[in-house]
């Protein structure tokens, strides 16, 4: 998506081999114009499979989901919940754990059992694709349901990270926006693209 | 708002004497054209005075703060991060102490400096209002990077806890969208609209 490269390449930058800050317009300060055509890019990539709603991990992937929800005509969200430790809900809950390799830590990624009904088709969307945990976790509360992961939706995929290249064999359909392949001096390189 | 109190009778329920929920519209499952009109509201109320940005805390502030920003022609929107612990970047953010009476907890939430300019006209959207801690931190924050709370805009307020009257009487413009006056047997009470 070309005008998310550009916000990449002007506004992003590196930090060490494998910070990507785009905080600026993604996920701590929000550019809502451009995510709201993030929204409509997802429906461009998915509108020709069946999606009955998108899922997604609090906090930072509630933005591109909320307007990929409106591109489709406003399908419903469901945010899975983060938390340090295993639900006391039990049944009422589908949980997975997730490793996070940012902050050397596990979290476990649940969401209440009545709103992720059997048979569903489900867009799984996040900001970010690294080592692919949180969409490994996301597809696994997927399966626990007995829905269907439609597709998985990415806004910037770290290509240098092995994530997309797993799910992709697992034979999921993963369409990033943009990939950054690495770091150079604090310079964000990314993937080359027809549309540039 | 009519759409939001009918979707509070007909959806949500309270458990106890305090917990209002609505997790299957608000605040876990986003019913995403009822958020579209939520910001839509906040645009009717607050759209006579100036506003540069929207502020929020994640995560369940971040949907209802980014349709309002686009009701309002696609304002940037910050949303505060939530920690237990205090920030160990010193400078580089706005921090505010946030007591949680749901968890019986101390947070602190902040943003960057660099993402709150000064002299900004800033509107504070969230889902809830209960204690107006939350609130109350968000316009800490604000005042530490020397700008001005253009309102604060509520998706539900609970009539029965005292933070809306706190925050009006120091004299912040407060909107609430719908207020729950209490709960009796599982059913929610609602404040009378000329509206209904």
């Amino acid at each position: 998506m070309k005008e998310l490269r550009e916000a990449i390449r002007k506004q992003g930058f590196g930090i060490g081999e494998d910070i990507v800050k785009v905080d600026m317009f993604l996920n701590h300060r929000l550019d809502i114009a451009l995510l709201t055509n993030i929204g409509k890019a997802f429906h461009e990539a998915f509108g020709d499979t069946q999606v009955d709603m998108i899922l997604t991990v609090e906090a930072s992937g509630i933005a591109a989901a909320i307007t990929t929800a409106q591109a489709f005509g406003n399908l419903p969200v469901i945010f899975a919940k983060k938390s340090h430790t295993t639900s006391t809900l039990g049944g009422d809950v589908y949980e997975a754990k997730v490793y996070s390799f940012t902050h050397h830590d596990e979290n476990f990624i649940r969401i209440a059992k009545n709103y992720l009904p059997k048979d569903a088709h489900v867009l799984i969307i996040d900001d970010f694709l690294a080592n692919g945990e949180a969409a490994e976790g996301l597809a696994e509360i997927v399966r626990q349901a007995g829905s269907h992961v439609a597709g998985i939706g990415i806004c910037i995929e770290k290509g240098f990270q092995p994530g997309g290249q797993r799910l992709r064999n697992e034979g999921y359909r993963v369409v990033s926006l943009a990939t950054v392949t690495g770091i150079e001096n604090g310079k964000l390189q990314l993937a080359e693209s027809a549309e540039d």
